[in-house]
């Protein structure tokens, strides 16, 4: 059973505070064992990662390969259901289309002293994309990772996927060749991130890594990251629902359960401002659990982590929503543009009552990477931009050197910085 | 004395490639000692703070106050020699004017199914400037990262500054005045870098730190990121100039020189393709380091980092530009257009024989912020971006739920996650 916080409480504020607090993941201190890893596949290459796909994935790549096949790729593509290939077709489209927009314009220009300046955007080079095994290998999350790299330009794209006992899910090869991935390779864990950053006989180096992992791979990322670029370290997925009781309680229980069914570390919060409505979501949300495959990990969710937060009225609750600071925030309400004008800290909004949040992780067209953890505070969801870099440009005539130089060589004075003074001073014979 | 790599030779290659993972910096384990600090403000706050301060810098702020006062800053500014106020002036104006283009723009649109989409950019609400004591406390870089934040709309702009044995550089404080820096704090090194993260009773926490710092510093921010965004970890310095024999040597030298004297382990390195050239800037920078200020620093720069490398012609230098992903790039060659248009990786680049770096440190207008030790592969210079976050925004009515819900289930199904499913079907009644 979810927590319940009133705002008409004397002590709403100590509470939601200390809510806002909880922590939902164990922080594993796997850092030495990476750290050994990652030295074990600078040194031995190939061999490392043969020795440990034998030892974490009981699986022998000296005979599979590390590489796979475009065989092995085209084996997978005939053997998904068509509706599913279809499925995914559709949401790669969407996906193109809305992250196209995304691509950032170049900025030539000269300003009144006659200065040229710029800013000059151009892909990354070769990207790693890093997919968990098991039942959390989406072929959806493939999808949302890789299309933005190809609408970027990036010339490689390079996914690795772990293969543990052999099993890999098709779909997400299938997904791959959908999104242009351009090479795969069978390891997973820390050590496939190692090859990623520093390369091995096999696998060339990337220049930047990208995808959600085990606490194994997150500790990699953090230690090559300068090495290589590194995407978020995403955390577990939270959704919070702003609804005002003219909701079937029913739709908004599914949606807090498809939240909960991820991972019992998840999070579902509903904030309305009606208390029966609520009492019905929460009857809703016990109802449904009682049917449901996953209903284990989304009972253990909703216990641990789930929230129904009760306030005065709807636009009382922004406040409340920027400091949550959610990954996901629908708003089901009469006026949401209104709503939406005062939200300043979320990852992803969904407007209206015909808009579930699982749209978004399909084939709404926007990413499902999203900042978990109140991190929308400060960052935003996988675009384009993530796969793409700027340059400044500058440049001067002699004259706009006389006009800028003096100031310049004043400043470098100013900090001690002879050398610096020097350089523009020698130009002008100053 | 640099080292010098011919392309005609036939070990070029493997020459090249070890001058390219040649480290620069000795990482220093202060791991330990930053988890101790960071633990401690969080338990002891402001105490903690006071503490700290006595042990590294000598001061008592119980005595002197964690803040800088409105006053403190006032006597900065009258005591500040008016040409560098006005140099000042000129380059805050410049960085403005050119970082307000950066300003993304939110896209709200329909597409062709009737389906609303969005991405919308919000400015962070409060940002944390770290700011270097001793002698890298840069005015300048106060006005680099500062001017961005404001100019993207960042409420609380707040800077810690240490002040060891009570000194603090007046222009830093002058440079906050003009950038428009809310609040400053007399507080350096780890503890400074936890007060921002976690706040203390004087300090109020932000949400995402940025500026350029110590071993203690960086391993601090390394930390804390997650609780708050950081930027990127900047190390030593670079420049690569590529220049032609069309130019004064002794004007290539300067420029080499103001690099090499922010620090020992900065880098300078020339690509020409013309030997004699090579061997007279070589001469002229052993000739102005006799009579640099800073001739020890940069003599140990340019004698253990700096390099001359010759190659057959300019345009067959690119692909060694590319892999060393200069930070700061010069082009002092007649055809600069047809050599930028073969540059992908680098933090800035300057153009022509009229526009050394320099002016990219204090007046260019663009940011001084850049990708160092070869990240230009996969990071860009710091920007307004770099202050504003993005939220994307979806909207669909019964209709276009009714076109796309079917994809989406399939997908649900597909990947084992029922309830999302159910979110979708439920309101189509499926």
């Amino acid at each position: 059973m979810a927590i319940v916080l009133k705002q008409s409480d004397s002590d709403f504020n100590e509470s939601f505070s200390a809510f806002l607090s909880t922590k939902r993941e164990v922080s594993e201190d796997v850092d030495r064992v990476v750290e050994t890893i990652i030295k074990n596949v600078r040194t031995n290459g190939d061999a490392a990662l043969i020795d440990y796909s034998k030892q974490f994935d009981r699986i022998d790549l000296a005979q599979h390969g590390i590489a796979i096949s475009a065989d092995e790729v085209n084996a997978a593509m005939e053997s998904a259901p068509q509706a599913t290939v279809e499925a995914l077709k559709l949401a790669r489209d969407r996906i193109h289309s809305h992250h196209a927009r995304q691509m950032p314009k170049d900025d030539r220009y000269t300003d009144a002293l006659g200065v040229e300046l710029g800013s000059r955007w151009t892909a990354i080079d070769s990207v790693g994309l890093y997919v968990p095994g098991g039942t959390a290998s989406y072929p959806s999350s493939v999808l949302m990772n890789a299309v933005p790299a190809q609408v970027a330009g990036v010339e490689r794209i390079v996914m690795v996927v772990p293969s543990p006992d052999g099993k890999l899910n098709p779909l997400v090869l299938v997904a791959a060749r959908l999104a242009g991935v351009s090479e795969i390779y069978r390891v997973g864990g820390a050590q496939a991130v190692a090859a990623l950053a520093y390369g091995t006989e096999t696998i060339a180096p990337v220049a930047k890594i990208v995808g959600p992992g085990n606490a194994y791979v997150a500790a990699a990322k953090r230690r090559v990251f300068g090495t290589v670029g590194i995407d978020m370290i995403a955390g577990p997925s939270e959704v919070l629902i702003l609804a005002d009781a003219d909701n079937n309680p029913d739709w908004i229980a599914a949606d807090l359960l498809a939240q909960a069914e991820h991972d019992s570390a998840a999070q579902s919060i509903l904030i309305t401002d009606d208390e029966t409505f609520g009492e019905a979501v929460m009857a809703a949300v016990e109802h449904q659990l009682k049917t449901l495959p996953r209903g284990q990990t989304a009972s253990e969710s909703w216990r641990d982590y789930g929230a129904v937060i009760l306030v005065n009225d709807l636009p009382s609750a922004l406040p409340l929503v920027n400091r949550i600071a959610p990954e996901h925030l629908e708003i089901a309400a009469a006026d949401t543009e209104e709503l939406l004008a005062g939200v300043r800290n979320a990852g992803a909004i969904f407007l209206g009552r015909y808009t579930p949040e699982v749209i978004g992780d399909y084939v709404g067209g926007s990413n499902h990477v999203l900042p978990t953890a109140r991190s929308a505070r400060f960052s935003s969801g996988l675009s384009v931009l993530d796969y793409v870099k700027r340059t400044s440009i500058l440049r001067l005539g002699v004259e706009q050197l006389r006009a800028l130089g003096p100031a310049a060589i004043e400043l470098a004075r100013a900090e001690g910085l002879d050398a610096h003074g020097n350089s523009v001073a020698i130009r002008l014979n100053l």
